[in-house]
């Protein structure tokens, strides 16, 4: 199956987007990535919590659930299983940084395939790259999944080698915070830690799921700046998105992990809301 | 006059900007604003040269002169005198952060109309308010004009008072960097000093020629790092961008200085390259 990735914008088939769209001039927006299986939208009603919570940051008022729902369902047919991307913007703008004072937030929704991860990442682990490029305090934004991305990006590009499977981002201060696409986790005996997103980074869908069920798999979790040491010093590690849920990591730097099975229990309590 | 905004994508007049393009989902590109004057682009040897090296800054190949004056002259009739804004961005892309192996930069040309600034900004110069919105440390897009501007977004959301004529804004660490939409000058003496943006802000085109230029009106010009009590005690100050050249600014905060002509030596001095 080669799928094509199709889209709609503002729930029709339009032309494009807007080259006034303040998405494009300034990453005057957010953006969603999760599941459709089978035409259904997994985690979804966190999903658009954060895209409500995510646009009030920045002064966007998101549409409906309803509204965004009937993209969903324009889109995907009940036998669609793909990834779904929302991106949210604040919609067309004059030019200049200061917002008319009416705006009519534009919504594009993309269907891309469902990609199939090696089976080798679930089964023995993966190794990461640790980035140069850091990710910058601000704390007006930090947290939110925000269409200014440059640093990924920059961090994506340091590494080709396709052996390693995402890169580890730090913070000015050398605090580990999340991969390029993904948050992270360590395991110190009982104790689930990981990385405050405070400053910077992208509070993760799955990674507040995995806080909120901690418990189950009876680890207690907490949330607090990491250094790269001290993460090289946990006794697992996994990272997570709403794609692939959680993967084992094996290899970071200097550092092997022999192959646990942390990732593949969070997998399992990870049932789609 | 109305003159309705209108662009170019990629020299065509196309339907919209691609919802797969990277500067749209990542803000993945640069951009640089500039006067047209009856057809011809003011000051284009010192964008272009910026375009070059900031499409550089982030691993995108900026497109040839040639290829970006054939757009001017394609979107400006010889009689035309207006506001143009090319936004270059990396292009296309696939899902996720990694860029592809080949990549054919987007490039967007808009036209707007010419503001009118009222006479009395040149006059009596104007008033500027102290953004709460920080700039934040990224020594790897310090300077360079990209896409990722949310916080000149969030900080000029700030006010609303028509009064204001731009804000002031700080780096993390307290020191004056730039207005939302200008740079920043400074008169003590016989220095002109104008903050360093080697950890933040936009190295500006008008700003690079006032520093060239500044032995004209017998000014040392002095590159360094700026408090806000160090800028309100200067002589003088003045805010440049490459729309409205100089203007004086007269109030910040509580300090209020009386007019002088410094803003208008400089303009008189930056004679159009």
């Amino acid at each position: 199956m080669n799928m094509q990735r199709t889209y709609i914008i503002n729930g029709g088939l339009d032309h494009g987007v807007s080259p006034f769209d303040r998405g494009l001039s300034y990453g005057d927006g957010v953006f969603r990535t999760f599941k459709v299986i089978e035409g259904l939208p997994v985690d979804w009603p966190l999903h658009y919590q954060r895209l409500v919570s995510d646009c009030g940051a920045i002064g966007i008022v998101c549409p409906s659930a309803e509204v965004l729902i009937g993209d969903i369902q324009s889109l995907f047919s009940p036998n669609d299983s793909a990834v779904a991307k929302f991106i949210i913007t604040r919609g067309e703008g004059e030019r200049g940084y200061a917002a008319p004072a009416v705006t009519m937030p534009t919504r594009i929704l993309i269907k891309s395939e469902l990609p199939t991860y090696a089976a080798s990442n679930y089964a023995t682990g993966v190794q990461l790259y640790t980035c140069k490029t850091t990710l910058s305090f601000q704390t007006a934004l930090a947290g939110v999944k925000h269409l200014n991305r440059l640093e990924n990006v920059l961090a994506r590009a340091e590494w080709n080698d396709p052996t390693f499977f995402d890169g580890v981002m730090l913070d000015m201060e050398s605090n580990v915070i999340e991969c390029t696409s993904a948050n992270i986790f360590a395991r110190y005996d009982k104790e689930l830690h990981t990385p405050s997103v405070d400053r910077c980074g992208i509070a993760g869908v799955t990674r507040q799921r995995i806080i909120n069920l901690a418990h189950l798999p009876k680890l207690k979790p907490i949330v607090k700046n990491i250094t790269l040491p001290e993460l090289l010093d946990a006794d697992e590690v996994f990272i997570c998105n709403s794609i692939y849920g959680a993967i084992q990591v094996r290899t970071i730097a200097q550092k092997h992990w022999a192959m646990g099975d942390l990732a593949t229990r969070i997998r399992e309590i990870l049932v789609p809301l």
